[in-house]
């Protein structure tokens, strides 16, 4: 059978969205490899940003992540933010991308993200080794992406202004949700 | 209709591990207010490690968490290591208990970890700002104390001798699961 996305399909939005939107573990039955092999950085963060799309869609914060194996450049995991869907208090764009990649070698693979990673993230992003990360957002926030390169990992910035302009959308709208998700319910309620 | 487990009912390991299995969200059926209003920190530390067991018998990392409402002692989040039952890369004692009380002031709260903070963990709990964790086995492995009463936890030592030898029995038994909790499958494959 053959696969509906294959390596000649062109490169956009709306292809990019159907690749954000499906199960990880759907894409081996959708999508040639050849597709991925030919996607660069740029729209891989754009894929992040898709994700970040869906998140504000139902709701919540917008920020996504996306993993990938850095010789097929096949998907491994990708994932948006979750604290009002699941009532999650810490599944952000990269811990969420990482739940969904499930036990692997990180130190193999890149990780985009729309946003400059949490302390939290940044944590679990040099413990699990990953080789390298790609920010798509240090406009709206920053501060870990020295430590990062102090600890070992590339840290690539990368800004997507699609990204960029949903956060700020996003923080404008709800401003208390995006201080609960960054610092926590208490600090919301002491003001 | 009256509770099960009562004020009355005696404290010992057969209840308590009742309770460590229970849902949190069906100990408001299940358990009196006044049982766990009588409970010490000791009990709780050992409702812990009840849920590292649980995660042992089921093939996994043996690593519990509990938290508790400061002013009524009610569990509002437990849950145990599920590196392998969940194919999860990071979810810890601490994670997963936090994942599982949802959103919450957590500055009102304690949570009890059997195994000394893991980098991720420990700033979980600062970003997140934690009143209070209290340590069961700083002998297994130890670190991040300083560091979290650095950014105002307070921070208890309560060792478990039951925790304590089930980690160590553990970590022969299957050092490779136990590094790779640690340090990420990279630390596994590389040797």
């Amino acid at each position: 059978m053959d696969k509906f996305i294959t390596k000649d399909t062109p490169t956009s939005d709306d292809v990019l969205t159907v690749i954000a939107h499906l199960p990880t573990t759907s894409l081996d039955a959708t999508v040639e490899d050849g597709f991925f092999a030919k996607l660069t950085d740029k729209d891989f963060m754009r894929v992040a940003v898709l994700l970040a799309q869906k998140g504000f869609d139902e709701g919540g914060c917008p920020i996504g992540g996306v993993i990938i194996d850095n010789a097929t450049h096949r998907i491994v995991g990708k994932g948006h933010n979750t604290l009002v869907q699941e009532n999650h208090p810490y599944n952000h764009g990269e811990t969420s991308a990482i739940r969904d990649a499930g036990r692997r070698d990180f130190s193999k693979t890149t990780i985009y993200t729309t946003l400059s990673p949490c302390d939290v993230c940044a944590t679990l992003i040099y413990m699990r080794q990953f080789n390298r990360v790609v920010v798509g957002d240090v406009t709206s926030a920053s501060g870990n992406e020295d430590m990062l390169r102090g600890k070992g990992v590339t840290v690539d910035i990368l800004e997507d202004a699609h990204g960029i302009e949903l956060y700020a959308k996003y923080r404008k709208a709800k401003p208390d949700l995006d201080i609960e998700d960054w610092k926590g319910l208490a600090a919301v309620t002491k003001g």
